[in-house]
């Protein structure tokens, strides 16, 4: 296997962009990514995305994506895995490029959420649960992680400890050019804001936003980032047939792999970018990826420990709370934010001598999980 | 590379599944291609599924399917192009084996289209198209391919030589146990349907139906069915902007890689699948699969030559018209069907000798298409 570099990033602001296509949206981020990595001759595209079929009556984005690149001949096909379908679908894009198959890939995620009804993009993120056994049911994606919260507060944490994890990541967006949400937000606002579903507040919860983020990977060629580990895994899709509920298993399997394979521990990750889709999703995220024991993560995150200065610093542009949570494309603004960490080039966001960088994106309740480990090889 | 072997098939009856959900449907032929291999050790599963998100309002398939078949912690993931989405999950599939990444992948399609209204099927179907510049026309797949029927009703070919396509797809699915009309259909009767989109006849047309078919892919060891070259390709999405619309590029260049691969010639080929949505697209099929001339396909289906005993023996078992075409499946099917062939195992509808077989599978009239060549290594 050939070692896989991030030879080029580009990603536009995520906001609502009333005005602009799908295909103009992943076109801004396909054209800078190619830009920064000095060129556009690619042999293959992976294109991310949840919910077009829905919000856009669009399939075949693929096909679309590559057209609206003037690329119309590219081996195209786009990968879908719920909210991890940008996780999964850089998965794929690495071993592409890994096994020598294509040279010059690119992996671009793009949703836009702002053409539909706030209420169709809930019915959408419940698509990720099983209809059979559990969407139908009418629960959403807020109430079945409020659950997973009432069980966590029974045992391990303050309602405010596992609010701080939005108000960390929303800390850690103040300044950063392409969030969502850039600016402070108190723990008494979080904790003032109306029930979603009890007993997560609206304030710690992801928001709606159109955003499009694309990644070129090519072998590795001397020193530069290079993907050290990349897994996907899944699980029992009803949350009644796993073990323990409190443990999402896809992340643990995901991560172990990843570890594996980039042969480094836990404690060796030096920055990451966890799945916050709902605050207490993000704080078992820390726990199931082995940052801490369980029922740690969020008195950590309460005492500073996910600061770019703390034990794990985590979602350091904001995270899905404040930077965004475009899901298709969230999974590939992760990968692009831990690249610029390893590049020194994230400004006041970054993380020092930040030299191994993990991201972690999933769906349904970790049904689905992704987890890629990139480092920054010696220079 | 390693060379990559079909270790199993299994498929179900394409039909109405009223009282089975989509997942039931995925299961049986899954469990079907696990004890054809004679191996339930799969280390990655992908899966292949166009509509789902319209029809069953389900997302996130990869690891609903996992979990049907009990494998609740295997990576996996929904590859989607249109009504190309089987036989691209097949060539990513492919990839997988071939690197070592993996010993033992399932690529399975599912498409369930009776649980919604036929008219809801034609508004997904147009989802392959783009939504900017040719779906909001409302102009429905058939429609698109009446275009083309046109233009090639002008120049090369009658409306019965271009309906003999359905004619023959008909003839064989006779006595073909998992087809959804296995039954013949005069010319007569063809031209005398009505019309779905002038010059189209509605028994020109492929109809809805449900069904799942799985393969599993191994490394070839010793002899067997090898996997001789695989491609995908896309193409300007709008018809307006290709030179020849009568020219499937997608199509011509998909080929063009995999008989490079293959290391043969179109003439090499024993039996072809290929994508017969509407009459005319099968026709055209033939044509930029390079077995013959352009503007020589209809007369050459009208004259036999597609038969079992013909120069390029076609749609063996009914093709997309008579074995049906439950869209994310049908790539999976045409394999299937081609390795029964390279098997011996094809019964009344074997092709002679069959060393050599291509599927085609395409959507968006031919912006993505895949081609896929299996070969019966010698034994």
């Amino acid at each position: 296997m050939r070692k896989v570099s991030l030879a080029g990033i580009g990603f536009i602001k995520i906001k609502e962009y009333w005005e602009r296509p799908l295909s103009a949206l992943f076109a801004d981020a396909a054209l800078a990514a190619m830009k920064d990595a000095g060129t556009d001759k690619l042999d293959k595209l992976y294109v991310a995305n949840m919910g077009s079929a829905v919000f856009q009556d669009q399939l075949n984005v693929g096909a679309i994506m590559a057209d609206a690149i003037s690329k119309p001949h590219l081996p195209a096909v786009r990968v879908e895995a719920g909210c991890a379908s940008g996780g999964a679908a850089f998965h794929e894009a690495v071993r592409e490029v890994a096994s020598g198959y294509s040279d010059c890939v690119m992996v671009g995620g793009v949703e836009k959420m702002s053409d539909v009804l706030p209420e169709s993009v809930t019915t959408l993120m419940a698509m990720a649960e099983e209809q059979e056994y559990t969407a139908y049911t009418g629960v959403t994606n807020a109430g079945l992680s409020a659950m997973l919260h009432r069980l966590y507060l029974d045992s391990y944490a303050s309602p405010e400890e596992v609010g701080m994890m939005a108000v960390k990541s929303h800390d850690h967006a103040v300044n950063c050019g392409h969030a969502q949400y850039p600016f402070k937000m108190s723990i008494e606002r979080a904790m003032a804001s109306p029930m979603e579903a009890d007993p997560i507040h609206s304030m710690e919860c992801s928001g709606i936003g159109d955003g499009a983020a694309a990644i070129i990977l090519t072998p590795l060629k001397g020193s530069g980032i290079e993907v050290a580990g990349s897994a996907v895994a899944t699980d029992y899709c009803s949350l009644c047939h796993r073990e323990d509920p409190l443990v999402f298993n896809a992340v643990k399997t995901a991560s172990d792999k990843a570890y594996k394979m980039a042969d480094i521990k836990p404690s060796d990750v030096d920055l990451a970018e966890v799945h916050d889709d709902f605050t207490i999703n993000g704080v078992l995220s820390l726990e199931s990826l082995q940052f801490c024991e369980k029922g740690k993560a969020a008195s950590i995150v309460a005492n500073g420990g996910i600061e770019r200065n703390g034990v794990i610093p985590t979602n350091t542009f904001g995270g899905l709370k404040a930077r965004g949570n475009p899901l298709g494309a969230t999974g590939v603004y992760q990968i692009a934010e831990i690249t610029l960490q390893l590049r020194g080039a994230a400004g006041e966001h970054q993380v020092k001598d930040a030299k191994i960088g993990l991201a972690q994106n999933m769906t349904g309740l970790a049904s689905t999980c992704a987890v890629n480990i990139l480092r920054r090889t010696d220079r």
